[in-house]
This record gives C-alpha cells, structure tokens and sequence, in this order.
C-alpha cells in the first residue's frame, strides 16, 4: 500500500501549506470568541503553533478541508444517521454522520450487557427468536431497513434479518430498543432481508442457502427434488408495531439460492424484486472430489433475477391457494407460477445488488463476475410478460426474453457489487475487485439532472479495502439526498493500528455534494466491535427519539405502564408459599429496600422501576452469582425472575455510575441455605 | 445547557474567520499534491467552497484547531492507544488518539459473537470466570491494568477486573485476546481492580461491599462480627501468561469498603495503598426506617487510607501465617495486624482517588465529599509507623495520626475524584460535581518542573458532564508522557443525538501540552456501547501485536499450535462409536469438507484450521441451530463440541465477508434424524 510514499508527499506538501495557515491564524486571533481574549486566542494555539501543528501533521489541503467538514464542536448534533448492521455481532450501529461518531450499538439478536440485553432485560424478546425451543442467542444482521411512508424514510421503525438463523427483528425507534424477534418457520437461514414495501405493509426476507421447506432433513442427492428456495412476506402491523406472522405468507422458490431483494416503488410499486445464484444447483463437496461451492456455482454466465408480482401473490394468500409448513402459509412453486405471481429474468452471473431507482422504474442488477451493471425496465417487464415473451427453466418458471426487459447496460469496473442513488440523476456502485466506487449516470428522466450522457461512468473514487456495500443518504428511498455515501469496508489491511491479527473493518464517508468526477474520501472510521455490513441513512430531524420514558412505571417491551410496576411509597417485599415479589424503586442514590432476604430455594419475582424523570438518569441493577444486569432508563420499570439456587451473602448495586454517591447506592441479598431456613 | 448559544455565536465567528479561511485557501490552490491540478484542487473544494463551509459548520478558531490537531488522513496511524473499561458491557475498549476512533472491544466477560467469544470460541475461558460452578456471563469491568516493567508499561499484557463477580481477566497483547479469567474465592464482587506492582509481580485486587468471607450467609446483624473487606495479591506469572492462584494470598480487613487500591513505586516501591468508605460499618435498610447507604456510609468526616507492607505481607504467606477460605490462602485481620503488615491513616470523606506520584514519594488522595486533595509522604508514614504515631481503630488496626504523614492539601474544587500526572510537574483530578479538571502543581522534587508556585491551582477545564475517572498518556507511570487527558464523562445529556433514553457516555480528548491554564478542549468522542469507567493510554509504539498467528494450526489459548488441528490435505470425518470428528479447514473461499452427515444423538467434536497466510484474511463458521460462531484470525485453529441434538439440514457459512466469493463459501450439516439412522 502506498502509505509510505503519501506520508512523505503530505509531509512537503505540509510545509508549503503552512505558509497559508500563517495568514490564517493572524486573521484567527483578530476573530476569538467575543468572551476571548488575545492572550486566550493565542493559549488556543497562536499562528506559530498552528503553522507547527500543520507541518508536524502533515495535513494536505485535501486534509484540511476533509478535517474542517467532518469535525463537530461539542455539543454540535449530527445532521444524519445512519444505521449499520454490526454482521454477525448480531446488534445494530447508530452512527451520526458527518463526525462518523459511533452513538450506540442496538441490542438486538445478541446478549449484552451493557443494556442488560439477555441479563434480566429483553428476555422474552430474545426468547421468540428460539430454533425449534432451542436458544440461539447470537446472530448475523445483514440488511437493515427503516420503515417507509410512500417509499421515504419515515423514522418509526427500523427491521434487521439475522442471516445464520433466518429471524426479523423490529426496534421501535422512539426508545431504539428491539421489540420483537420472530424465527421464519420454513427456512433456516435467509439473507435478502430485511427489505419493505413502500408504506412498510410488509417486510421483505428471501432466503439464501437452499433446505426442504422447515429444513428438516433430506440427503444432498435429493437436492433439486427436496431442497427449496424462499421468499417471506412478514404482515407489519404499524398499530401493534408487531410482525403478525397470522397474516404472514412465503413463496417457494427453485432451490436457488436467493440473494437480495428490494420492493418496487412509485412505477413498480406491487412488485417485488430478487436476485439469486447457484441457479448451477450445485451441491459442492470438494472432499468428496466434487468442484466446491465457490466452483460449482460460479459455471454459468447468467443466473435469475427473480421478479414477483406481490399484489398477485397477496391475493393468492387471500384466496387461500397455500399449504402450510410448521403451521405457516405457503404458496406453492406450482402456484405462484399458475397464478403469474412468479417470473425470471436473466441476470449477470453472481449477483450482489437489486437496487430500485428513486422513480421506480428501472432495476439495477450487479453481477459480481461481470464488470456491467444491467440495467431492467419496470415497463418492458410488463410489456414481456404481456406478450408472454419467455421460454420455461427446469421448475416451469418462466424466464423473460433478455433483450427484451433490459433498458441499458454500464461497464462500471471488476465486482460489481450494490448500487445506491442521489438526487441529480447519479448512481454509485460499489466495486469489490477494484476497491473503488462507481459514479454512473442514470438515462430515461434522469437525463436532465446531469450534464453527461445517459449511462456513462462519471467518475470514481478509490476505497480502503475490498468494499462491500455503500449507503448514499436516503439513498435507496424516492428522494435521495445525495451529500454523504459511506463505503463498508471489509478489509482495512494498513489503515489502522492492528489490534492483534483480528483487523478491524472501515467505514469511508465520501462528499458527493458536487458533481462528476468530484468526490472526495473525507473520513476513516474503524469499526472493531462488528462487522458493517450493510446500512440506510436518515435525516436526524426524521427522528423524534423520547429522552425519558412517557411515564414512570413503563415497560419499554409493552409501550405502556406495568401493572405490577413498583411505585415510590409502595416498596415492599411479598411472601406467597416459596414465591417471593420484590418491588423495588431506584434513584439517586438508593435502592428501596435495600435488604432482600429470602431463603434458598425460593422463588424470587423482582419488580423495580427507575422513579427518575431527569434526562439521562439512567441505573442499573446488577446481582452477583444470579447473572443478572439491568440497565433502567429514566421511568423504566422491569420485573425478572430467577431460583435462589445459591445461599450466602449478594451485595447487589447500581451498575451505573449515577451520582457523586453512587458507590453508596447498594443492597444486600441474603441467601439464607435452606437447612438454616427450615430449622427456624 | 448553552448549547443554543454557543451555536449562534459559533455562526457569527464563523463567517469572520472565513475571511480567514479565503486566504488559506488562495494559497492551497496553489500547493495541491504533485499530481494534483489546479482543477482537481477546486475539486476538492476552491476559496469560494471552503469559506463557504466554514461558515456554514460555524467553526471557531479554537474548533479549527481542535479538527487539524485531531484529524487523521487515511491511513495515518495513531500515535497513543487507550485501553478503556466498558463497564458493565464486560468488554476492554481498545482506542486509537488523537482520532479517538474504536478499533476493537476486546470480548472479555461477556459473550461476543462477532470475536466468537463464547459461542465456539474461549469458553473455557469464560468457564474460569464461574462462580461455583454456575455460568456468569457478564461483567462490570472496570479498572485495566497494562503490565509494567520498572514501573512503567512494558506493552505486553493487560489486566482487568469484574466488579459485578469479583473476577480478574488477563488479556495478551500480542493477539489482544483474553486468556484467562480468574474468580476471587473470598469475595462476591470487587473494586480496587485490577493493578499491577512495579514489576508486574502481583496484581492488586481489592474488595467493595463487604460480606462474610467467601460470601457465606450471615444476617446483616452480624456484620460487624462476622462480615470483612479483602485485598488479594494475585501473583503473576509472566512465562505462563497466568495468574498463579496458588501462589496468591489474600489480607482481611475490617468490613469497611475498600475502594481504590494503587501500587507504591520507586520511593514507595514495597507498599500499596487504598482507600475505603463505609467506615461508619453502616447496614442501611431505608425500608426499615433505618439510614440509606448513601446517608450512613457519608456520616463521619474521615474514612481510612489503607497502607499495606508488601514486602512483611509476602514474607507472612512465605511463612505460612494464613488460613485457607474456599481454599485460597487468606492472612488474619490479627495477623496483619501483629506482623506490621496494616496501617491506617485518616483520609477526606468517601474517597474515590488514591494516586502515587511518578517519584513514588507522595500519595494523592481525593474525597468527594471534600473540596481538596489530601497528599500524603510515604517517608512520613514510615517515619509515623517507626514513631509508633498511632491510635488503634475498633479493629485494633493502628491509624497514623494525620498530621503527621500529610505533605500537604489543595483545594482543588467540589468533587474531587481521580488524579493523573504529567511530565511537567502537574497533577490533574477530576471534579465531579464541578463537571471540571483541575490542573495543580505539585512540591517538592517537582517544583522546578512548572513555573507555578508547589501545591496550587494552575487551571481549570470545564468537561461536560459529571467526569468520574480521567487519564493522561502513561499518566499513572514513572515517567508520564503528557500531552493528552482524557475526560470520562457519565453523562452527557445535550452533547450528542440521543437514540432514546439510553444516552451515550462521553470520552473528552483534552490538549495539555501547553502549561498553567491553557488546556484546550479537543474532541467529543460518544461511547454507546458500554460505560467508559477508567482507561490507561500507552505510545502506540510500546505495542507489538501480531497480524497474524505465527503458524497454522495455532491456538490463540495456549499460544502454540494445537495437536488436533486440522491440516490441510488432511481433512477428513472420523467416526467412533456415537462421536463424530471433524477435521475441517477454511481458505478463500470454501471449507473442506463441505458436507458433515452425521446422525442425531451423535457427539461432534469439529476441529476448524485457517490456512491463510495473508494479513486481515479472517474467516468465521456459523452453524445455524447450534448457537456457534466462531472467528478464526489467520493461521488460527479451533475445536468446538456440540450434541446433535436438532435433527434437519443446516447450511453453515463463513461470517466474514472474505472475498467475491465470500457467499459460496458455505457447506451443509446434515443432521439424520434417529428413527432413519436407526433403520439403516
């Protein structure tokens, strides 16, 4: 890498920069702050050492201006944020943007602690997303997706699909906590999820590697007759905010393995859109002589984009034209090509990306082994099925004549991999094998919005390793807002210090506020707690996060006050047979009781509700030997149970540092063993 | 908060400055890169850009500054890294300065699946870290410890305690990964942890809570009698890697909290040093009408500096002057006492800071409930303890008459919490209440450091809010590099977005190059993935970690390659009787094998080799179902176990995205059902 080389051309350049920041800092000192005194300007650094400062630095001017538009002050908000799924640290990142300041990782498929998550907190939420009543309590967050309101980002919601063991999550964006977990009753991993429709009437999860439907279990030799493909159309129910799994239905699909999909929007609004590889029906087993999955899946020059008539499929579901697998609604290959819910087109081979553009009318596909991005039309699509202009694959579905549904084609680079937009007409794919950004203009409507010709290459932009997706702001929406594009990075290599051989990734926010070739890399952000796979970004003002919960006595998983919630006065300890209720209260700087004497053997139903209505007033309530940490936000109220399994003596404490007493602000439980209990 | 002011004000000096910023940017245009064209230069932003920019961010001289002080171009390395507590996350926080971007969160006591950690990966680890016998898997660290050599850190292992469970972590930094968890067998939970001795002979670990040694029952009646406090000397032992719990030892105290503990250097080498609270041995019971913890524990206007003789400590154990509890070695509250081993002196109330100077001479104490730090001369204790200067506490524990052993007290403001030193002859202490740092000058040897007169307030920094613990680099050495503080803040309410009730820590970057009062405000680093409760910074240099492991087939747990590692060209399924074996390798980008038929009820014992050689080439295994994932650095081997339990087809996958091909890498476990397998 040519670390080495730019470090010393910064340096030289530094020097002569210098010579401007000299004139800067004069003009600095004659403009401090009103309450600033000359002698303070210069405390702050006077022009000598600002003009040192920049040599020392070795800051380009390329540098400067990255440094000057990424910096916040104290106290100054960010103007964006962007969600990112952590991979398979199964939470999900909150990130502001343009500081590219890492504001909370989100709970969501993975135990932690911090926010009590799995530790006394949430566990009913993580129970739903159990394996056949097995816990699995990890997962691999890929696609992130906030709900929408006429295909725009509405800031209410947020779905993340966890790709090991097929689940959707929904987080409530009023508290960012995660509110449900439901497990797909038909596949056992998925990955084209989680995507929705434009006014988030469901969310979108296709699966990925190919199992019969509830993967049970079928040998490999009866792959193409057992095993099968899936989509899943999750009802969202923005009332209950619940996924309603009673109005839920699938799709089976041929056993290829489904990738990614997005939902059409304004002119293709009522379709839903897929693509898929391994069309080969490989089944690897390279110890076995056979070519490996890497191999066998990679043969033919073209795979299937999947195009899915929804408003068919839907009406389908109502007419009851499914069968049901563990108790869940499917409609049947045979079905959904009966009913024309389900066509094929094809697609360059191996692909990563099926991305809407803002008017809904064309589809961009990237084949990872083809150097084009394909672009489809919405209208043509039509006008092929129409004139039932197809030939059938294997399975009866019918696959659209190529030619004949493809609007434009880029050469955009090697490894073409996911294509997001903005508002003047440009599109950006990322690419893997070149480690680079595609800038790409857009033909139809989009013409006037830029001034080169339609589906040409506008410019590139050079990317720090081995990226995967890229996220424009609102860019996947009906309104982009160009500005910000952030690269995830799977590889960061040289760009950081290496914490031991584990590297960390890297996000790369780029301005693409001006146009053409002019896009310029403004910021490195590692990330060593997760791997970004894939990210939406929103406008901050879209979102409207409560500060303290509505009322005292709140459960966050219910969205409203606990019957059971201990209230201020009402503090006691309850004794029925071998149960014992705990209701507590906390706030600064106490527990209230402070003493929980039970016996071994006990029952304990522990109710406690944060009384604090101060901003950021946050406790904590951690048990020793019970593994036990709580976290309660100002007027939250939880209630945990556990068996006094383990006699003796538990100093239980705020696990938030609340106050200047806040080591004072513990309790005692007391464990007596149970042969003590029963000689009294 | 004024940060509604502050903005207005920002603008109006923004739009002065940018007269500024024109001339700076004139003459960028004109010292663009080599390659660079003056196009290119506007490009990246011409004067009209720039200004325009700064006056639309509202950057300040004093935020330019701070963003060129603080701004790394890509691909810059950082000079210090910070290792951080994460609280009640259970994690160490590895952070690259100036940037004051995350590069890892070392898993430590709580399961993380993106390192693996516990799910497949370290659970013997984690299994050391049981409280008898029972799985607790979360933590409260809260104190990390970097190994040191003559009294300064050596870079090679890092130290950390679970307050929560009162357990000790060691982590290696050459792969920065956690290789062993120990559990105190006399106390339940912890805080004057973890800290080293000069030498890294022992690592300190002191109690919090006090309880009934090896936390057995004893009702709250019998606390003065029947419950202590503890410091453990758990000795290190720097071939092996490992804490040797038989060659550790524990003391009994009297059942007041201990809190900080810190080890004596250079002049003091030979003692350690802690404070406590609670000496009032108040109970609380606020249900009961009695004092709250926080009212009775604050009662007295003195608690009590602990002083520790090492050196007579060793030689009782050496002499076998102990008694065993649950085992462990443990000197008598009388033995301490008799050998010349305990000592008291008088400290400022409900203390949270104790802190040697580089030198080793003087101890710094804070209480927070006391507007001044209180230094102590250890060659006035000794001379105290020599003089016999003493009264005997209710314990019989001898308190050094105050006078005696004090060198002086500076008034340093409301809530002073933690110390830290420069090279400069300053010392820095966090005030709580005041949300400031006082920077003060130290006596004695250090008075020709510093203009200012010995013992007096140099300046003050406003933090933003309620700072707890603070950290300069290598601040708490023999030789502290100054440079830069770090600010950990508990709150911070209006500073960043808030993504619900749960607000960000914050981590403040502070510039203290400059002496007296000049101590400038740099950056804002929000922390949303645990507290950041304390932290140590060494020169990035100091640390040597490995990129990858030194050989395929290493296990990062014992350091050298493990016997049933799977070997390329030797991958291969072993049957014996109900146990399955699999010896599996991974490489870009396929697993061999890629099928695993086994049958329900069957034992799977799956050996897993990386045999990349490349930096960064990282792979993971996810089996769905199974609850694993693993993370497998290059060269790294791993053997996990797992019942069969869940019959059915399971594709698993690798969870890095590792290469184009990144999606083919999969295989799948077949798992058949018992009535099939029977049947055969």
């Amino acid at each position: 890498m040519d670390g080495g080389l730019l470090e010393k051309e910064q340096i030289m350049q530094a020097r002569i920069l210098s010579v401007g920041l000299i004139v800067l800092m004069f003009s600095m000192v004659g403009c401090g702050r009103s309450e600033t005194s000359p002698t303070q300007a210069q405390n702050s650094g006077g022009s000598d050492a600002i003009n040192q400062l920049a040599a020392d630095r070795g800051l380009t001017p390329d540098d400067v201006r990255a440094a000057l538009m990424t910096y916040q002050p104290s106290g100054r908000l960010d103007d964006y944020i962007m969600f990112s799924s952590g991979g398979h640290s199964g939470q999900v990142f909150v990130i502001g943007m343009p500081s590219m300041r890492l504001l909370r990782s989100i709970a969501v498929f993975t135990p932690e602690s911090w926010q009590g998550w799995g530790y006394g907190v949430g566990d009913e939420v993580l129970a739903g997303g159990d394996v056949n009543g097995k816990a699995n309590r990890w997962g691999d967050t890929h696609h992130p997706a906030l709900s929408e309101t006429g295909g725009d980002y509405d800031g209410q919601w947020l779905f993340i699909n966890d790709k090991a063991n097929a689940r959707i999550a929904v987080i409530d964006l009023r508290d960012f906590e995660t509110k449900q977990i439901v497990k797909n009753p038909v596949a056992i991993n998925d990955h084209g999820g989680a995507m929705v429709t434009p006014n988030t009437e469901y969310v979108i999860e296709g699966g990925q590697y190919a199992t019969p439907l509830g993967w049970s279990y079928a040998p490999l030799e009866q792959y193409n007759q057992s095993y099968r493909g899936m989509v899943t159309l999750w009802k969202f129910d923005r009332k209950a905010g619940r996924i309603d799994p009673q109005r839920s239905f699938a799709l089976e699909l041929p056993p290829y393995w489904q990738d990614i999909f997005d939902a059409g929007k304004l002119a293709s609004e009522g379709w839903i859109f897929g693509n898929s590889f391994n069309t080969e029906l490989a089944t690897g087993g390279i110890e076995k002589g056979n070519a490996p999955f890497e191999a066998g899946a990679s043969q033919r020059d073209a795979d299937y984009l999947h195009i899915i008539n929804l408003k068919k499929a839907e009406q389908a579901y109502k007419d009851g034209k499914f069968d049901r697998v563990n108790g869940f609604a499917v409609i049947s290959l045979k079905t959904c090509i009966d009913e024309g819910i389900l066509f094929f087109a094809p697609e360059p081979k191996s692909p990563h990306g099926v991305d809407v553009a803002p008017k809904g009318e064309f589809i961009v596909v990237s084949g990872k082994l083809d150097p084009h991005v394909t672009i489809y039309s919405i209208d043509r699509i039509k006008q092929a099925i129409a004139d039932q202009n197809w030939e059938l694959e294997a399975y009866g579905v019918p696959v659209l004549d190529l030619d004949a549904v493809v609007e434009a084609r880029v050469e955009v680079g090697l490894g073409p991999l996911h294509t997001q937009f903005d508002p003047h007409g440009y599109a950006y794919t990322s690419l893997f094998l070149d480690t680079q950004v595609a800038r790409w203009t857009l033909g139809g409507a989009y013409s006037e919005l830029h001034p080169e010709p339609a589906w040409t290459v506008a410019g590139k932009v050079r990317v720090h390793y081995n990226v995967g997706h890229i996220a424009t702001a609102e860019g996947d929406t009906v309104s982009p807002d160009g500005k910000y594009l952030v690269s995830m990075n799977k590889w960061s290599v040289d760009r950081f210090f290496h914490p031991g051989p584990l590297f960390p990734q890297n996000f790369q926010l780029i301005d693409i506020t001006e146009g053409g070739d002019k896009m310029q890399l403004l910021y490195d952000m590692p990330i060593g707690v997760g791997e970004p796979h894939y990210a939406q970004i929103i406008e901050a003002a879209k979102l409207k996060p409560w500060a303290i919960y509505p009322e005292v006595g709140w459960d966050p998983h219910t969205q409203q006050v606990r019957a059971d919630a201990a209230k201020a006065g009402e503090e006691r300890i309850e004794r029925d047979g071998k149960t014992v209720h705990v209701y507590m209260t906390a706030v600064r700087s106490h527990f209230n009781p402070e003493h929980v004497e039970v016996n071994e053997g006990d029952h304990v139903v522990w109710s406690i509700t944060n009384v604090e209505r101060a901003e950021d007033a946050t406790h904590g309530l951690a048990i020793p030997a019970y593994n036990i940490n709580l976290s309660l936000e100002a007027g939250e109220a939880v209630t945990f149970e556990f068996d006094a399994d383990q006699p003796g003596t538990f100093a239980f404490y705020c696990s938030e540092f609340c106050s200047a007493l806040h080591l004072e602000m513990a309790g005692y439980l007391l464990v007596k063993p149970a042969e003590m209990a029963m000689s009294q």
